[in-house]
This record gives structure tokens, C-alpha cells and sequence, in this order.
């Protein structure tokens, strides 16, 4: 794959000191792959006047398009502008449009007077062709030296995204012959990574040069990505359906969705696809399942609301599970599951209904029910169905993988059985 | 600072197209710091044998203990393992011990066959020290070349977690002298970025050479991390501490917690200090707060439920709502949410509730109620205090942002209300 190439550089101390979860890598080479440009490389450095001249001048060496973002802010730890303005050469001047929008966001928006730090943001090196920001205070910036660009970005996401959506991934285009890099992604479930391999192995090898597939677990669920490049469009086009299409048949006992989504959306789709609604009725994920199912635009068409049961006080009062059965069972057992789904359903007046209990832990097991155990139900109106599983990673996981696979077992249910 | 340094190879075509982000990097950076290592560069790579190749020769110019992530699973595009033999030296010999455990995970846990796939997994090169993996089929291995040790773990983050902790973590202070490298970090909420590095500022200039400061802001609140590095651990505490609490006397008012902790763990610790609970009724968030309040374990002690009222009928059903107010006001408007958060507490029968009705967007704005507006309101047994917001982000971050918001003012209300 000879694709035009590009060098992601993230600058910023809690990067190394692993402060924050860098985010920003991600949507920036989705946002590039879209548009023809492989990013080949990604580099985090910290806010060090060495480090980062190091990482700059090498840049040149590994790609003609170099993105950065960070270490743009008012305060003193940001030191990213006066190192670019040593490297590229020149000096720091006012950037005038860039002083009267920060002018007007202090005056018109935060009503606050405007201090000397705030002024400072739009002071820029005279060898850059400035980005305006009207995102925030700190403006892009793009360089050119040895046949190369150099963006750089505020490291806060929605500035970052506004400045790569407005200025950047308009102009590349233009600047650049970009062939089509395209990708396509397979949702499965309940088969393991190895042996979905011996499933697709025939189609696998087979693959032409510029294919390429890739194998992304994910705690009982494996995404298939296949990739393509083409100086073409057309062609890449044609050759990813192709092959595509062939995967597809290949696992189709376990496919979940054919695109690049989550199981939630897979479920929200197949709600609303046939006007249904859902309800949860959540003890140990606490309420994601509802954040999930709540977490795209729309969600109100398919989801109603939940009742989180995290005391057994509330599974009796709120989804009348009896003080007998919650005694003579417990509260992580098929029959508080059972009522839970469907008192919820009943409820919120609901086509369908999840219902979880479980141990998420990592305190709270017993011999009998190890942390990990987790009973999950779904209902329909003359339906409901019921499974324990048992987990094995830590809390958050725990409670990711029981949220996942409830959300499976409704689809399943829907799909197995067509009204 | 002249710490033992560190860096962190990353591999995966997902990480360059952006399709997974990479959290094993922030969470490996921060373990290495509290042993007194300093990462000074990220680097992630595809899977291709050219750039690992590369990245493992320039390596050893950048730090001397690099560690590796990914590129180990049994799928044909799992190619590290190979490139690191032709790399550092000698032939793929079978790993008997990793061998019998596998074999034991496919018959005790897994009871599936063992395919010939699964078996290669226990192939390491000649070279290499194995790191046993109990967590999973994929070893870790230790190469040294040049006075630099290069560890190799897979990127499933269970396994290198458990990696790091039973050999890398431990094994590493006895190879190399290392310093102290220490943070500490204030949370504050209530002030921007600029306007409270005036008010540090007279702290700050003062610093001396070995501590730096960095801020950290994050939709309306702003961490504050010093950090200090001295070859002595007890000297680099004494002066962490002695900078530390003169910073926390200049940003006293704004101040949410004294170490590094969202504000929601910050909320769950003060309920629990009091023996108090707490319940919430959620409209815009859909489970989001209720999600994060029982993300710890432990939170039993102070959550005990939630409304998720996503729809209006679940509002008055659920929460009593009168429809002659969600028609006079709307849903997303002051009595709305106080009727909410008075019903949810008393049903929950807890000390304290938050709750909030909003719009998220990007659709479902109004003139009057444009995308972003927010009610929210928290109550305890004599007191129901609300307040309108007006949010700019996207959906994912309206979401967020109010639930910080709306737990801060939970927060708020205990401590400015101590019983």
C-alpha cells in the first residue's frame, strides 16, 4: 500500500505521565483514512523545548503531512508556540483577527476582563499561516519546511475537531493526490478469535496484496476489519465489496452487525427499524446499559427509562420483587431477573425489556456466587429468557461485558423470533 | 530532572486508523512513575515489519527500558512476534511451560479443542526470557540488546496489566537505581484555566527547577499536577508536599478535591463520610450519573437507586410529574426538575438527589430551549436547590459535563450545609 502518508504528534506532560487517556490520535487518523492519508506513525512527547525540536526535525523524515496537537494553552507549562516559532523561524506577532475573536469571547460570552495571559493566545510566529479558532482561544497553526506540513492544534477535542473539520481536511485534498484507502468492518459474537480464523481461513488467504484484514477482540465479541488501497477509487471500491461480501457469508452464523458499531447501536437500529421500544431494569451495571442505550441522537424513539435496582429495597418497592424470593434466592438469581424484566416492562409500557443482577466485584463474591456471577433476562410480551454468566475481568470490564451481553441476548431474542 | 527513562512501543494497524484508542499507554506510564520512571516518548506503529523493525533500532537512543504492547494474538496479522526474532536473534523454539498452560486453559476453561493456531501461541523466539502469562495464551517476553531491555507483552489490557504487575513492576527497581518521581494533584471547579494561573501565580513563578506544574482543564473544571523528581525519595516528598499545600492554600476557594480523582469519586466519599445516601432521577443523562456513582466498588453504602425518566410518561408515572406542568413549563424547566428530585428521594428513601432534564442535541432545541439547556436540581430533606445551565459541546460532552456539574452542586450543597 503506497498511500500519501501522515505522522500524528501529540505534545503534553500527562500524556507520558499517563494523566489522560489521549483520544484525540484516534479521531484524527479515522478523520485521514477517510480521505485517502494512512497515518503511519503517532508520537507523544512532553512539553520539553528538546523533545520537541527532536520530534520535528525527524518528522520530515517519516511523512510529508504532520499533525500535532497540545501544549497551545495560556498557561505557563504550555510551551509548544515559542519552540515552533524557533524551529520554522521568525518571530512572535500579533495575530489581529485571532486578538478581536478572543476579545469578543471574553466580552460577549464569558463577561469577564480580558487578562494579559488571554491576550497572549493570539500572538503567533511570523512563519505560520494561521487556522482561526472560533472554537476557542488558541489558534491553528500550519508550517511548511523541506516539503513538508506541519498543523498544529490545540489539544482540547472539540477545538481540535472544529479546526481538522473546517481548515484541514478541506485543504489536504487539494494539496495532495490522494488514491482510496477504505476499510470495512464486521461485527461477531459468540465465537473466540481463533476459531473464527479457522472459519474465514479459506477466504483469508486468498486475499489479493492491497487487502488486509484485521482481527479487533473485544470481551466475547471479535470485529473483522478488512482494508483496502487503491490509486483508484472505484477500484478500491469494488475490490473491498468483493471481499467483503465474501467474509460476510463466511461468518454469518455469528454476525452481529456489518458496519463498524457497537452492539447498542445494532439494537437501537433494530428497535426502531420495527417502531418497538425497550426498558432496563439495571442492579450491577448501575445504569449503563440506559447510558448506552440513551448515548446516541434519537435514542428517545426506541428507549423509554429504567428503574437501577442497586438496593434490594428498590427491586421490591420499584419492581416488585418479594422479600421471600429475594431471601430464599438472593438477589443474583433467575427468579429477581425474571420479575425484574418484566415489572420494568410492564412499567414503562415497553415492547421489550433487559434486566441484569450480578457480582461485578472485586469484593461481594461467595462460594457458591463468585464475583463475576451475573444473571441477565429479557422479556417480550410473551416471552422472557434467562442466563447466568460468569465473568472473569476486573469491575469496569465486568460491568462493560455484562452491559454487552444483555444487550445481545435481546437482539438475539428479536431476531429469532420475527413478529 | 534526570529520572531513569522509559519508552512505550505501541503496535497495530487499529492504533493508526484510529479504530481502537489506546488506554495501555496511559495506564503502563503511570505505573512506571510511581517507581521513579519517567516515560519520555510514546511511539505507536503499525503492524508492519518495516516500522517495527525501525522502532525497535531507534529505541535504544531513546531511553533504556522500552516497553511493548500488541501485535501477539494468534491471527495471521499478529506479525511482532517473528519481526522480534529476526530482530534481537535466534530461532521460534516451543515454550513448554506456556504450552501446558494453554493446553490447560483450552480443557478446564475454555473446553474446546486445541487448534494448531492456538498452539504456535507458545512459540518464542530463542532469544527472549518468557514472562509467564496466566491470564492469558499469549506470553510475554524480555530481550536485552545494547544495555536496553525491551519487554513485549500483549495489547489485551487484562493481560498486560497482569503482566506488568507480577514481573515488569517488580523486577525493574532491582535493575536500575531509580529516583523519586512524584506527583500530586488538586481538582478545582468553578474558575478558568487563565484565571486561576493569576490567582497561583505568585506559587508558580517561585517553584524551584525540580517541580513543575501543569494544568489540566476539562469542561468547567481545571486539575492542577505538581510534580517533583529528586534522587531521594524522602527529599522529593518533602518538597512535593511542602509546594503542595501552598498551592492548595491559593486555590482554596474553587477547590473540589486535594489528590487525583473525578469529582463523582469525590461525592461518593463525602456521602460516605456522613453515613448519607443518595438517588437520582435522570432525564438527559439516561443512566450517566447514575453509571458513574456506582462505578467503585463499594458504592452500595451510598447509592441505592435511580429514575431513568428518558420519556415524559415515565416522568409522571415513575416521578409524578403533573401533566399540567410538563405542558405549562416543558420538561426541560425548573419544576420539572425539583418535582423530580423530591420524588426520586423519596422513594429511594435516601439522604440527598440529583436530578436533571435537558437537551442534549444535536436536535431537539427551541428558540426559547436551544440544544445545551439544562435543568438541574439536587435535594435533601429541607432544602431543593436548582439551577439552569447552558452548555456548547456535542451530545457525548453535554452529557458529561452535566453530570459533573450536577454532582458538583451536590457537593456544593453538603458542605456549604454541614449537619
Amino acid at each position: 500500500m503506497t498511500e500519501v502518508k501522515a505522522l500524528i504528534i501529540t505534545i503534553g506532560d500527562e500524556l507520558l505521565i499517563g494523566q489522560v487517556i489521549d483520544t484525540n490520535s484516534a479521531w484524527i487518523a479515522q478523520q485521514l483514512n477517510q480521505i485517502g492519508i494512512a497515518v503511519v506513525e503517532r508520537r507523544s512527547v512532553g512539553d520539553s523545548r528538546e523533545q520537541i525540536l527532536a520530534v520535528l526535525k525527524e518528522a520530515e523524515t517519516i511523512a510529508p503531512i504532520v499533525l500535532i496537537t497540545g501544549g497551545l494553552g495560556p498557561t505557563a507549562d504550555d510551551i509548544t508556540k515559542p519552540v515552533m516559532c524557533e524551529y520554522f523561524g521568525g518571530s512572535m506577532v500579533m495575530h489581529e483577527p485571532t486578538l478581536a475573536h478572543i476579545t469578543r469571547i471574553f466580552e460577549e460570552i464569558l463577561k469577564k476582563p480580558m487578562i494579559e495571559r488571554n491576550r497572549q493566545q493570539a500572538l503567533v510566529p511570523s512563519s505560520c499561516t494561521v487556522l482561526m479558532n472560533e472554537k476557542g482561544t488558541a489558534p491553528g497553526m500550519m508550517f511548511e519546511k523541506n516539503n513538508t506540513i506541519y498543523i498544529s492544534m490545540p489539544g482540547v477535542p472539540t477545538e481540535m475537531k472544529w479546526l481538522m473539520q473546517q481548515h484541514v481536511l478541506p485543504m489536504l485534498p487539494k494539496k495532495y493526490e490522494l488514491g482510496a484507502f477504505l476499510h470495512k468492518t464486521l461485527l461477531t459474537a459468540g465465537i473466540g478469535e481463533s476459531f473464527l480464523a479457522e472459519e474465514i481461513e479459506s477466504v483469508e488467504t486468498a486475499l489479493p496484496n492491497n487487502c488486509k484484514l484485521a482481527y479487533l477482540p473485544n470481551y466475547g465479541m471479535v470485529r473483522l476489519r478488512l482494508s483496502v488501497y487503491d490509486k483508484n477509487h472505484a477500484a478500491a471500491e469494488s475490490l473491498l465489496n468483493n471481499w467483503f461480501n465474501k467474509l460476510k457469508t463466511a461468518v454469518m452464523p455469528y454476525l452481529v452487525a456489518d458496519e463498524d458499531i457497537p452492539i447498542y447501536i445494532a439494537l437501537t437500529r433494530l428497535l426502531q427499524s420495527k417502531n418497538a421500544t425497550v426498558s432496563t431494569a439495571e442492579s450491577c451495571t448501575g445504569g449503563y446499559m440506559a447510558h448506552l442505550l440513551t448515548s446516541q441522537p434519537g435514542s428517545s424513539a426506541s428507549f423509554k427509562g429504567s428503574i437501577i435496582a442497586y438496593d434490594n429495597e428498590v427491586k421490591h418497592s420499584e419492581l416488585g420483587v418479594s422479600y421471600e424470593v429475594l431471601q430464599e434466592h438472593g438477589a443474583v438469581s433467575q427468579p429477581v431477573v425474571e420479575q425484574m424484566a418484566k415489572a420494568v416492562r410492564e412499567k414503562m409500557k415497553t415492547t421489550y425489556s433487559i434486566a441484569v443482577s450480578g457480582i461485578m466485584g472485586p469484593d461481594g463474591g461467595t462460594e457458591e456466587k463468585p464475583v463475576g456471577t451475573v444473571w441477565m433476562a429479557v422479556a417480550s410480551e410473551n416471552k422472557c429468557v434467562s442466563k447466568k454468566v460468569q465473568l472473569r475481568y476486573n469491575r469496569q470490564l465486568n460491568i462493560e461485558a455484562t452491559a454487552n451481553q444483555a444487550i445481545h441476548m435481546l437482539q438475539r431474542l428479536i431476531v429469532d423470533n420475527p413478529s
